[in-house]
């Protein structure tokens, strides 16, 4: 039955996808901005609804950092409106030119950009990505079905269904962008194997979920969000610059993919930067788990396991290690990290040479916070998640990520 | 056993795909060239082996154009020692810059193309897949871990021995290309699920191995060279031009992915065109099948079956259907295709645009022959298959399809 109507959204889906890759842009547009103040003049009533998210989450016991993702208020509220005008403000990716050839026959060859299709998301908690993906896929044109985290049920469906009668009247297509009413697993287990109707599916989320969907999945698909962020703090650092960049990258916002797990430091600079570090981090409440050799320095620190090095807290803990040089930095990052976004805060032109080079992840820092891999500071307006597999898309996902190509080529009667 | 062999394979590679990240391009363009020489050098030595399996092939019963696919001469030789020094003649991907920004805190984001790593190609009867696919993968800096087909395993062993022996000479890394020494389906399967070690897998062949792919692969996958690709005649073609790009479709190397099997005839034509393009592709010995409309007109034609409409038969059999209408030639297209190559012999403008707007395949032709989609026809050199999927690449995969990215990005202490 479940599987009936998800399989329904799917088929409603492939239909939407076609009349989206022929509109144009100002038609995508318009809509987008429809949407944007639909969302605005609607405010109270996704404000309600997240009040009853928020008082379910409460009462089954949600983690802070949770309850902070799934909170909205009047400004993240209107972030979700501007960032539907950000997206109608970029360039439309389709039909874009990608360069072209003509070969020893005549035949020319273009290369275009086209939609993908039909894009599947699974996401949790934070119920902006709602709207974030919904525009992103219409303006790219592609029809997204929507799976969010049942935490953020009521949000989610408000802020779908309100996107859905504003884009109406200015042409949306049926089917454009659909909410699976269903938060079980078993959604899930059905969108990953949905191979007639799905061209992509985007899981942000967990480790749990991510592992399912690599397991299972048939259809392609594209991991996100996954972040053991490093910061490594080298023997030339500039301690003070140092200790903000690194507090930063843990506290701005915990709860993130790009917020910082480890810290490693360079053990020429243990005695100048461990205990300033330390304090800094515990006055703003976080809990420092150590090594032997940063425990030495710093009796507070509490002793760190072998599984902290792959644990993605998302929360206020973090890891510190200390190494014996840059190479084993990066060594610990490339075993340990989940290629999402690392950062060295040296002042050694080499070692950030080096640093660049050598560590494998989507985004790689020098002298800055891990917090800045995001579409929005890329300047893709908003994001569909970060892809941290090098298939397909690497790093924040904004409208190019969610497009393929096609050769288009003309000929006169030309044959091999 | 077999798994620990494969396994330490992988591993071996990923070591490797290491040092070739960093190789600059002179170092490798020189080991490629040196494999092209020793390829021509020790041209006997690959003659001898692909003599042992042909002479197996014909005792097994393959049928010709199997043993056509996996047969090696001087020609196809040259054509392999001449495909790697076009690919040491190409740009180099790596560390290409593909655009740069400075957000609002003054951190410059620059974004760069990066090897994907390990790259796993299972390939069937072609021989000369080892040689470009070494040589894509060298020059992307990528390892490679090729599985060939059974019937080729000696011209593929002497091929991969012959040029690893030729590069070491010139640096080419231990592991950087390896053979799998089994045929078996023990090995795809090992394979497919080696996410350690396996960036991505790269099948080429038939239904069979894309399905068992498609369902139990747990490594990120590329699906190539399903073709079951289409000439549609439009009311306005020009009629002897039309005969000929269809024949040529059809027979001028049949057992490629790029070769048509359907050809769709406008009903106001069938008159003018179904007597002679019948015959002419009889003469060349096509056995034509039709539906109801083709043998009314040309009645020695075989009748097809619906399982006609959906067979790649890689064979000199072609079926043909008539249809009423340009939109029900895109719609047969697009539910009978697998998004490979697709043509339109048309003399009206609006047709070849709605064609090309509407046929969702990787390459779309107007008055050109199906088979030229095509790495080297493309440009790119040689090619590692083309891909039938959307996500990562479509079309021919030449150099750039064998890489990901990597943002890089440089601060002065910025936090957010």
């Amino acid at each position: 039955m479940l599987k009936e109507t998800i399989c329904s959204q799917g088929q409603i889906a492939v239909q939407a996808s076609k009349e989206l890759s022929s509109m144009n842009s100002s038609e995508k547009n318009r809509i987008l901005l429809k949407m944007a103040s639909a969302i605005r003049t609607e405010s109270c009533e996704i404000l309600q609804a997240n009040k009853m998210d928020l008082e379910k989450g409460r009462k089954n016991g949600l983690s802070e950092p949770l309850l902070e993702r799934l909170t909205l208020d009047p400004d993240r509220i209107e972030g979700m409106a501007a960032g539907l005008e950000k997206i109608a403000s970029l360039d439309d990716p389709v039909w874009q030119h990608l360069g072209s050839c003509k070969n020893d026959n005549g035949v020319e060859i273009q290369k275009v950009r086209v939609p993908l299709g039909v894009i599947g998301i699974i996401y949790e908690s934070r119920p902006n990505v709602t709207a974030d993906a919904a525009g992103l896929c219409l303006k790219s044109g592609n029809a997204v079905i929507l799976k969010g985290g049942k935490e953020a049920i009521n949000s989610n469906r408000t802020i779908a269904s309100i996107m859905k009668r504003g884009g109406r009247g200015e042409g949306l297509p049926d089917g454009a962008i659909q909410l699976i009413d269903d938060t079980s697993r078993e959604s899930t287990s059905i969108l990953m194997k949905m191979n007639d109707y799905l061209d992509v599916l985007i899981p942000r989320g967990g480790k749990g979920l991510k592992k399912a969907i690599q397991e299972n999945a048939t259809v392609p698909v594209i991991m996100t969000g996954m972040g053991v962020c490093h910061v490594y703090i080298d023997s030339s650092a500039e301690p003070v610059m140092a200790r903000r960049v690194a507090v930063n990258a843990k506290i701005s916002r915990p709860s993130t993919c790009n917020a910082a797990e480890t810290i490693l430091v360079h053990s020429d600079v243990t005695g100048s930067i461990l205990p300033g570090l330390v304090a800094d981090l515990a006055s703003e409440g976080v809990e420092v788990r150590g090594d032997e050799r940063v425990i030495k320095e710093v009796s507070s620190v509490i002793p760190a396991k072998d599984e902290d090095w792959k644990t993605e807290y998302l929360d206020m803990i973090v890891s510190i290690k200390v190494v014996n040089s840059l190479t084993e930095a990066v060594d610990h990052i490339n075993r340990y990290g989940t290629g999402h976004s690392e950062s060295i805060l040296t002042d050694s032109y080499e070692s950030s040479q080096y640093f660049l080079r050598n560590v494998d992840a989507a985004a790689v820092y020098v002298n800055a916070s891990t917090r800045f891999t995001d579409g929005g500071e890329f300047g893709f307006g908003a994001e569909m998640g970060i892809s941290t597999q090098k298939l397909h898309a690497r790093g924040p996902m904004g409208l190019e990520q969610l497009t393929s190509v096609k050769y288009i080529a003309r000929g006169n009667g030309q044959t091999r």
